[in-house]
């Protein structure tokens, strides 16, 4: 049974688990660490959990479910600068977005513990203490990569929690979900990050025309191109070989539409356009996306 | 002085034109046309326009202006149907998100006619007649591309007929449109398209993992990549130099990051995803998107 669950990192994903917690499950005791002072202070002023803990150590002690909500890169410090005041029977788990690397970080971090790697499907472009929101979870998908030999009691546990925070839980070696999400996020975002960074470096086109015209299609990227350059940074480089490999098959089929374009082959363009909106149907009949136009933004239509 | 406005094509561009015009020009006169009965049909269903026709030829018999609105390739076709029952005087437009073979083809189909190609920098990833609303214009750049000598009285008509839709004109030579267009438009389309045609066509990873886990980034490209499949076609097509140009940038640039992953050179990923959040701020200060996270979609926050 988990009672008390120590969030360690407070932005986005921290506070957002803090305040779902609140709403949902409003019996569960939430305490909260993060490393910068201004984050402890406004997580208090927000009431992101139950106590603001001034040591990481402080925060677990009495912890049934320890969440690791820091940049990949962070997770293994953070867990050893906890790791000698975790109490017995205690999980650990985290929202890392690459899982393989996180699982070896917190195993060499916490021998012989519990652990329960994780990833809440679920983000937006903000970052920070003020960002998070207690529905961030709803309706969304919660990735839990267990070692095989893991107890299946605590891995219940940990699916119960997230289902109580509104996801829905699913089960994936650890090294498979690397893949789908190079595919489904990793990806997406890499690209993102590039045309944005293409388009701000032109000489042709001034970075007020790139802004003004920006409607046509851009400003969806530059969304995703807004989000936390640390976590960011950290995904790719964790999550090296998945990154390149799904990044060589884009870069193949890119080619292959460049050379449709070059010999005004029609058919070809036609035919992966229709077949991409067929995908976009199934994206919203899976309750996955908004099925207003444009999202619902600017509250068109 | 434009009273009478005939609109070729019905579909959510031609649709919103007439929406808007009703809006907020009431007094106009709206005809208009579609070459697919059924659309004809629906648009006399929703009102698009005061009168649809069952002709293009009887739709501009009495027009101050003509504005084409079906797909870039059809546009000297469908400009030829009508050719011959243009009154005197008459301003034709168009609003193809390609200018210079707009140009081309509109001055081949109409020669001596006064021409002021268009293109509203605005959209959804639907189409056909359903798809229209009045505000799709507000706060939107409409872009002209006007030859040199163009008569000055007809660029103020078409210029003055958009602001009274919402949309803020911009006037540029049609080789820097396609250009500037390429980037903020073209290119992110093509990358969608590319992109999700990649995820849904990968062996490791199936369908049905791509549709759950899109919440992580991928469904922004979905809902790019449901935009009109024969729209897309011949905008690639009709503007070949400038899309192969940006997109030989855009493949370096994601080249130099591929390579920077694969280092595990961290300083220049993040350095890239600091930047690009900068150019975000700037969308939404110009008022090109709406400032809540993930674009205020599912209501969050």
């Amino acid at each position: 049974m988990i009672r008390n669950v120590a969030i360690i990192g407070l932005g986005l994903l921290g506070g957002s688990i803090g305040l779902a917690i609140r709403d949902h499950a409003p019996d569960l005791r939430t305490t909260g660490f993060d490393r910068d002072p201004e984050v402890r202070e406004a997580a208090k002023a927000r009431g992101l959990v139950s106590a603001v803990c001034e040591t990481a150590e402080d925060t677990v002690r009495e912890a049934d479910l320890v969440i690791l909500c820091v940049p990949v890169g962070a997770m293994e410090e953070a867990a050893r600068s906890f790791a000698d005041a975790l109490p017995d029977g205690v999980i650990v788990s985290d929202v890392g977005s690459s899982k393989q690397s996180v699982g070896k970080a917190l195993a060499a971090a916490l021998p012989g513990r519990t652990i329960i790697p994780a990833h809440p499907v679920a983000g937006t472009e903000q970052s920070g203490p003020e960002a998070g929101f207690s529905s961030l979870f709803t309706n969304r998908w919660c990735i839990l990569t267990p070692e095989a030999g893991t107890d299946p009691a605590a891995i219940e546990a940990v699916t119960a929690f997230w289902t109580t925070l509104g996801a829905n839980v699913e089960i994936m070696e650890a090294e498979h979900h690397d893949l789908v999400l190079a595919v489904t996020s990793h990806i997406p975002h890499l690209i993102a990050f590039t045309i944005v960074g293409t388009a701000s470096d032109l000489e042709e086109v001034t970075r007020s025309e790139v802004i003004k015209y920006s409607a046509g299609g851009f400003r969806d990227f530059t969304r995703i191109a807004a989000s936390d350059p640390v976590m960011w940074r950290d995904v790719f480089l964790s999550n090296k070989s998945a990154v390149l490999e799904m990044l060589g098959r884009f870069s193949e089929d890119l080619t292959a539409l460049q050379r449709a374009i070059r010999s005004g082959d029609g058919d070809t363009l036609h035919d992966l356009f229709s077949r991409t909106r067929a995908i976009r149907r199934q994206v919203i009949e899976e309750g996955q996306d908004d099925d207003r136009p444009d999202f619902g933004r600017d509250d068109h239509g």
